[in-house]
């Protein structure tokens, strides 16, 4: 099959309905946006490679949805609402059943959100995914709405979605380096290969939140993004950030049971260092707690208050009595 | 090196003055664009893999020159004014040499057309290069200004710049499937590994030009997707194309002494079939003939009249006899 049957067959959908903003989609040497008065356009890339982002086998509906997600995800931790995406992709082979699959799962996700594939490139070569997302995000009175790491300002509040995690332990699982209960690992799995890109509470938190990330290389390594850019630094209250699981799920769904049971070195583990889960990390300030919450239901996505951000750069782990974190989280200079 | 270290070290440019339309660049979770009011963003995105788009042993900067003007070959094709690109990296290793390399040819493209990187990827794995590309085109009076493929009219002109075959000569050679003379190479070699995107051009035949795609994959195959984008046919004058040389380059120059003797079929061959050249093939009508000429001065870019475009569908071949060309390329019927 040639490139451009491959296309044609897969990726071209002339009779989906194109949002206004998208003027010319797939078919020609460009494609052409034109985002609506007043607005900014959000724009984030991320390549994936098998064996580093993704296993050899995975399903590759799950890998056409997880290519988008973690592009969405991007787009969630500025507050820019979807509107359309290109897709490059390398192929060792024309598979017609992987592709029809990959676009399948692609293609849902995308639906789901009002995102358009708008254009791309197709390859022979060792297996890559390229997308780059385009987002819209208001500019009101001269100010712009997007939600960046920078803003978080000392006495803010810190805040995650769900409980990251919860990929890693599903990835720990299927690398063989743990074992999980046949009932545990479903639904853990679905969070590492199917994940749920916050969109709807990245756009609830525009004028709420300070700032935002996503929650794609491990809690606190992305929190030391937000206070580098920010030039602050933070204390967690990691009692309550290993319970944010309680946030998060029913109590008697068994992935929870078995994540509460763990020890707290390894719930410290998963939750501070696990990497993939596409929460959103965010800050606002004490005064925004109830438009917080507000958020929070309006996008029906769990949300819990793990800290605050203070002038000392740095970051702190306290326990439940207040006392410092010993052992492995003690420190965690590499953004110092 | 770690992933933040090497995108700071050799992709963050924090003194480069972006324009006005970047509100935001490389360091957060996506960049913001602001097109300019009564505009449209042009967006495309190539992927170059090792072995198929070039050779393992290309000089890294040249491979950082090629990477993005390919993208600018597609924005030129469309008659839009470059803003700013993502780049996705998959390295084997971080090498620093390589890298600096690469950057080098890169960023001197990139600011030779005002393109400023505003975000992108890196990750292990097989050497690919994904760039996506952004540049405004104006809509006035409600018309976009855009160049589209579908917009060549039976009686237009059909235009090429420059001489497509130059490219796939040094291929060739480069293949060992043919040897050049010492001082034919070099020149040669640059139109392949340094091509020159059309961008003057294309900016130029904005509201002159009826059709336009850049000549990527040859000039037959890129002339049938404008024929198919634009249901129509023509009549390509091979006798004036294969001389379109004439045009580009001083006849002294040895690389165009050395084309011009040639048989005719390898010249028909390398003109009509040679891809990787990035020229810009076009139609206008023909009152628009000063128009056109104007444009190509104004951008200091040879152009050639090769034929014309008609109602019947198909592609017709004429030698300077006006007798139909017979042999190989008697038949292009792959886009039929």
């Amino acid at each position: 099959m040639g490139e451009f049957d491959l296309i044609a067959r897969f990726f071209q959908r002339p009779a989906h309905p194109a949002g206004p903003q998208v003027a010319l989609g797939v078919g020609d040497d460009c494609a052409l946006l034109q985002p609506a008065p007043g607005t900014q356009l959000a724009i984030s890339c991320d390549m994936l490679v098998e064996g580093r982002h993704f296993l050899p086998d995975v399903d590759p509906a799950t890998l056409g949805h997880k290519a988008l997600a973690v592009n969405l995800s991007d787009l969630a931790a500025c507050g820019a609402r979807p509107l359309a995406f290109t897709l490059a992709l390398a192929l060792p082979a024309a598979n017609e059943a992987w592709l029809a699959g990959f676009a399948r799962g692609l293609f849902a996700l995308a639906d789901a959100h009002g995102c358009e594939l708008i254009g791309g490139d197709t390859t022979q070569g060792p297996l890559n995914i390229c997308i780059t997302v385009f987002g819209e995000v208001p500019v009101v009175n001269g100010k712009r709405q997007a939600l960046l790491r920078s803003g978080a300002q000392p006495g803010d509040d810190l805040y995650v979605s769900g409980m990251p995690g919860q990929a890693r332990l599903a990835l720990e699982a299927l690398q063989g380096t743990r074992s999980l209960p046949a009932d545990v690992l479903p639904p853990l799995r679905a969070r590492l290969e199917m994940p749920t890109p916050r969109v709807a509470l990245g756009l609830a938190l525009r004028g709420v939140a300070s700032a935002a990330i996503d929650v794609s290389d491990g809690l606190l390594g992305d929190l030391g993004h937000i206070l580098q850019a920010s030039a602050c630094g933070a204390t967690v209250d990691t009692a309550i950030a290993i319970n944010s699981i309680a946030a998060d799920a029913d109590s008697t769904r068994p992935e929870v049971q078995f994540l509460m049971q763990l020890p707290v070195e390894q719930r410290l583990a998963l939750v501070l260092a696990g990497g993939d889960d596409y929460e959103l990390l965010f800050t606002a300030p004490v005064a925004a707690r109830a438009a917080v919450q507000a958020a929070a239901l309006a996008s029906a996505t769990p949300v819990t208050r793990i800290g605050h951000i203070e002038t000392a750069q740095g970051l702190r782990l306290i326990d439940a009595q207040g006392q410092p974190v010993s052992g492995r989280f003690a420190s965690f200079d590499h953004f110092a």
